[in-house]
């Protein structure tokens, strides 16, 4: 929430002055000065709105206000509730893949590129809690916005590429066992982080401890690298147990 | 759901006969011939209630009218709706508790306990999405009404103490890494089966996949269980990051 809110100021600092603000007196859509800082406005209000009252509960009219617009404003630029919906969840998703696709995985060896796209993925998720609320709120949604999108598959294929080439680097040069789907990794990877922030307030309190203390942080991230790192090692485990991992990745 | 539908069914088939039934007219509740089953059948429809509408939206008529009782035994018997809430939440804990402590893993050798219990774990939260449901509306609730609750910090120690046994045991016997905290692994456990399941109709429409298919799912018992035995091997991984879990696991 700090993070979307320091976004949030920095747009207002960079629009225009107070005196032409588009609430009092809304400029014609054709004759704005920045068009895609007004969207980007927009649906950051969108954003807010949306994870402080989920889908049902949110209001255009609110959206509008938080962000100094009308809602003439807002439909123009972003469409009715569910178009504005569907576009927040689209942005969300680009964001985390395009801050993966500048990590520039190809640039290192297999096992950096995948320790750095583990780190990435908790840390992404720690900074952006609203990412975390709007997925939990879609799934008790049953993904029905999400999948009347038209671009969401075709943004998770580069992600999928990404994870493929680095696993198949790793096998050529021997340090990651065969076979691993990358999409399993990518869930197992989204799993540990997600479960432990979206869930963190029931865990905390029927174990009695905080686990949002930068040293539980830092030590939940660790864990998470060497559980990658772990199950993709060629001498990780027991004959048995690796076997077992094969014909799993493999399904 | 369906789970809980039989559940209820079986609930009124055990009940009274048609004719005297609660809602017709309301029998004292000193003079109910089985409090127990009534409890239970009130918490049942509660359940129901918080799952589908979450706190804010659950009302407590509805509560009463699914179960097929008035409001006044309603109260007599869970009291108002925060403490039907909280009840039904503790009920739930309460379930998957009383399941593994039926495991009996005490019996079994270590590594078979843990494999039970990692089944077991993704095994339930299959079987009761309205767990699954109503620790994500008390995560969005910040866990204020389980931070309420006078048992339920009571309710886990069984849990961890019925972990850290078998840790001891495995790492006395040679066959897991010493130092391993039994709350990290059992928040590995829970994420693993967790987040595939809380976040299966976004992650299967971005991939394009149907998480669901009992082929996927019991892939992803036997990856989960396999991941779990991985971390715990002694012999499991290179020296680099075995050293680090360690680190880790002592953290």
């Amino acid at each position: 929430m700090a993070a979307k809110r320091t976004t949030m100021k920095k747009a207002k600092a960079t629009a225009k002055p107070r005196g032409s603000r588009v609430r009092s007196k809304p400029a014609p859509v054709t004759k704005l000065r920045n068009p895609d800082e007004t969207r980007r406005r927009l649906l950051d209000a969108a954003t807010k709105e949306f994870c402080d009252h989920g889908f049902h509960g949110a209001r255009i009219d609110r959206i509008a206000a938080r962000a100094g617009a009308n809602k003439r404003l807002l439909y123009a630029y972003v469409g009715d509730k569910e178009q504005a919906y569907l576009q927040v969840l689209e942005q969300a998703y680009q964001e985390i893949r395009s801050g993966e696709r500048m990590l520039n995985m190809e640039r290192m060896s297999p096992e950096e590129g995948m320790r750095t796209l583990a780190r990435f993925t908790f840390q992404h998720f720690q900074r952006h809690p609203n990412f975390i609320r709007l997925l939990i709120g879609e799934n008790l949604n049953e993904a029905r916005f999400l999948k009347r999108s038209a671009v969401i598959q075709d943004m998770h294929s580069p992600l999928v590429d990404q994870i493929r080439a680095l696993l198949k680097r790793g096998e050529t040069e021997g340090v990651f066992r065969k076979s691993v789907d990358p999409v399993q990794l990518y869930i197992l990877i989204a799993a540990l982080g997600f479960f432990y922030l979206s869930n963190r307030y029931t865990l905390s309190t029927i174990f009695g401890m905080d686990l949002m203390s930068s040293e539980r942080l830092l030590a939940r991230e660790e864990h998470i690298v060497a559980l990658v790192m772990g199950y993709l090692a060629v001498d990780q485990a027991s004959d048995m147990t690796h076997s077992k991992m094969k014909r799993v990745a493999g399904s």
